[in-house]
């Protein structure tokens, strides 16, 4: 990463769009709509001006804190819709007093040392990718100090025999991978927020990566982590598996900074992958998608990749006729040729209508030569690595579109994806007067889907946020009362907390409050978050 | 099964020996050892006396509890070589006072009320299979009850769509396995206890399975789970996968009673393999056996049985002739041919060393036969699943034997095998002037093998409980010292106590005990366990 990272924008200054660039996007909404849309000027950091810091860290911290404005507005928020609207408009009403980069893990420990005397809010900090309020101070809340681990970004230990690396927690991904690929080896964890996320962050919201089946989200690859709290350093063995009372780290993984601040983990991690195959299948319908999918994941051959699209996703975001769903199979592999795997995964997506010529499956068995990056396939993958980007064009232009994802049972899924279907467009209707929406699977398990729906529609410039909120309610309201998770891995954050109260057992509420109060009686870390 | 448990040894009555029987194994002890071996007669239990009961259950908990001796007895313990030496003594010197067999949720909760009204010691009983002490009442305790799940022991209902079903946790292996079948599905979780041990169980303790690699605890085939609390009960939502929060289902998985009494699981189940392929390759050393290992689980073929027996157990329960090591790899499937699975891995095995006829490779892909019946892989399977019988013909003939397991990174697991074979051999000598001791690999991971050792040696008779001490003691010691997990998939009960709290990070104790008095404030459930 070279460069400043932009302080309200989805990635650095260098790729911010120009005023003119957004003009041009807000022509192109002008058309799609049928209205005069207009994107206002993107803010400057000039102009910006922040609350007075209302604490000042001691001498000893002040090599690696700061109160600038820059870093303390970039630190006031995620990356969700609703934070990149308050961005661009400059509304930066409650940042973080301080902003500290500690460089070791000493600091990180002098840091949470000076909030626990002075009585200061502790907001760990990654990559700042959250999208769910997750490093946002409280509300009304005293001063806070947001603490940035992105100087802590080393891989310093592989374990070649093991296939493991003792890795800092405030690395991003892609430096993390640089790290690893002159060894050999790769984590590949891919979250779509890769670019701006870091290994402590995956591990804290539990993120879901690469792999659509099998090891999905970062809780498979961590073997054992390091973390400081106001208490002192907790750390797990290096087991490969263990059955010794409940997991320590399985409470870490999911805790999003309030239990303590992750400084480092080993990491299960492998061969770099020279197998590969992909095939990207249509089919009529929906429903015929998704019988596929649970079949080919119920088989049990663990695809890197089993992404079905629904038609409408297929076509705006693979450049189908907008009538297919299309189903995007892959396997890789370091040591094992992966035709027989996709062949047969082929053969069960076709006997459930599944459609794709042979010479369309794309097999570079030991060439380490990529597949899936032409076609459909193709197109699908440039998608979803640049959407992120995207909301920087269209920030205040009265655009209001955002995701939200969960998981659900296959016997289930049919009727719970029908009444999340009728509860948004119900509320895009009533919100925006209509708009669009898909569905596609990040991930699925033998017992059901993950699915990841995106929503836009044309609201009020300068009313996206309340709009935004009803729509956002609506869905959440829709996929907890249907059964869902209110994120399959997204996190809680602040954002989701009102649902993830419903969800989880109010039994285990207590013990994790019992459990974070063990390791942070002050309240310090995070407050309001996971834990009402 | 049909019968009474055996109140002293493994099994039911019905399966326990003869006195003459005992008396013929006690001969041929004799010949091997070079001394004279008896075997004292097996305990009846007209003439086992126990301490009167301490409490008495209400008048309307009468119908499902009972005081008599053979139910207290026979839940004074475990199936540990401790425990049946005691057993076979006669010798029940703190056993429960009072039994309780609910036969619905309800009485489950209505026997916890009566241990919280009453102060008493509350004991989740499953299948009694522990080998650690895990359902035995604390020395010097008051009043205890063990609650017996036994009646608990429908499957009941099965989500065949999701491929899950919802099961009370009282359930057998194989009750469970035939209610399932019926319907097609099986849960294939078959642990060494499979016999007499239940679902609930499994998933206190985190058992391991029948599946060598990728899901080998019964943890990854948990949906969710139901239990009761002193504070009430508590249930997770059915989810495929979330990243809301911390797992709850993980905070209860190795449990081991003591933060409530699982009353049902929802667990992910699967359709009946009927593509299997099977290859047994010797290995000229322990050595390139567990290299090859190795190759095979990193390359992420995923076989269900992937075990490693070193040349001394190779040639006492495979029949081998003692020189080679044996690696066992089988693939299985409901859907999926399985010889392009079982080709690459024994492909790996073989450039690893690994010796293997072709005509050895056994793949029954569709025709739903049986593999791995015969030859050394057979002997070992048999081996395997009547070991736990043949206990009940030693016991108390001062033979000391038992097994202890755990797992470790590939990088040290050369030196850990060596250290801890050099400790075993020492503490062998010194206890018993010499011994046997042996290895396998139960579950291999990409990180490190789980290795399971078996030690024997003679002792003198009436001695043996100090000698099995000495020798545990000697075990667990190398174990933690050089860096493994007290237990694998064997849990920590009281046995492994002292070591557990040198493992597990002192604030992950903390924070499980501020959890624990969250849902269990008096502190009834299991006191002494996972918890000091």
């Amino acid at each position: 990463m070279t460069g400043r990272r932009s302080f309200w924008g989805w990635g650095l200054e260098k790729d911010e769009p120009t005023n003119e660039q957004r003009q041009e996007t807000a022509a192109r909404l002008s058309k799609r709509f049928g209205r005069d849309v207009t994107a206002p000027p993107i803010p400057r950091i000039e102009d910006v001006t922040l609350r007075a810091p209302r604490t000042t860290p001691p001498a000893s911290l002040r090599e690696f804190t700061t109160s600038e404005t820059y870093d303390r507005a970039w630190h006031s928020y995620g990356r969700s819709f609703r934070d990149v609207i308050r961005a661009v408009r400059g509304q930066f009403d409650n940042p973080p007093d301080v902003v500290a980069y500690p460089r070791t893990e000493a600091e990180v420990v002098a840091t949470l040392e000076w909030c626990g005397e002075a009585n200061l809010t502790a907001i760990p900090y990654g990559g700042g990718s959250s999208v769910v309020a997750g490093v946002e101070p409280p509300e009304g809340g005293g001063p806070s100090v947001s603490i940035d681990l992105s100087k802590l970004d080393q891989v310093l230990e592989i374990d070649a025999t093991s296939r493991a690396a003792r890795i800092q927690a405030g690395v991003l991904g892609p430096a993390l991978e640089d790290q690893l690929r002159p060894h050999g080896f790769t984590l590949r964890h891919f979250p779509q927020s890769f670019e701006f996320s870091t290994l402590g962050g995956w591990i804290a919201t539990r993120s879901g990566g690469h792999y659509a089946t099998n090891h999905t989200h970062i809780d498979d690859f961590v073997e054992s982590v390091r973390m400081v709290t106001p208490k002192g350093v907790w750390e797990s063995r290096r087991l490969p598996g263990s059955g010794a009372g409940p997991s320590p780290d399985r409470m870490i993984l999911g805790s999003e900074g309030t239990l303590g601040i992750i400084t480092e983990a080993w990491m299960r991690i492998q061969g770099r992958p020279v197998f590969r195959a992909s095939a990207g299948l249509t089919f009529d319908s929906w429903q015929a998608g998704y019988e596929a999918a649970r079949h080919v994941v119920q088989a049990k051959l663990w695809p890197a990749n089993c992404r079905l699209l629904d038609p409408v996703e297929a076509g705006s975001a693979a450049g189908l006729k907008g009538d297919e769903a299309l189903l995007i199979i892959a396997f890789e592999s370091a040591d094992v040729p992966q035709d027989a795997f996709i062949r047969e995964a082929v053969n069960i997506a076709r006997a459930a209508g599944g459609r794709i010529d042979d010479s369309a499956i794309k097999i570079s068995d030991g060439r380490n030569e990529e597949v899936g990056r032409e076609g459909a396939v193709g197109a699908w993958r440039n998608s979803f690595i640049t959407a992120p980007y995207s909301r920087n064009m269209t920030a205040g232009t009265g655009l209001v579109s955002d995701t939200f994802e969960t998981s659900i049972t296959w016997d289930r899924w049919p009727e719970f994806d029908r009444n999340i279907r009728e509860a948004m467009n119900g509320a895009l209707q009533r919100v925006c007067g209509g708009g669009s929406l898909s569905c596609r699977f990040t991930h699925v398990y033998t017992d059901g889907p993950a699915p990841y729906y995106s929503f836009s529609g044309m609201g009020r410039p300068g009313a996206e946020l309340e709009m935004w909120a009803e729509l956002k309610h609506a869905a959440s309201d829709a996929v907890i009362a249907n059964g869902g998770t209110i994120t399959h891995h997204h996190a809680v954050g602040r954002d989701h907390m009102p649902w993830y109260r419903e969800q989880r057992p109010p039994l285990f509420e207590a013990a994790l409050r019992a459990a974070k109060e063990a390791v942070d009686p002050q309240g310090l870390l995070n407050p309001g978050i996971l834990i009402g």
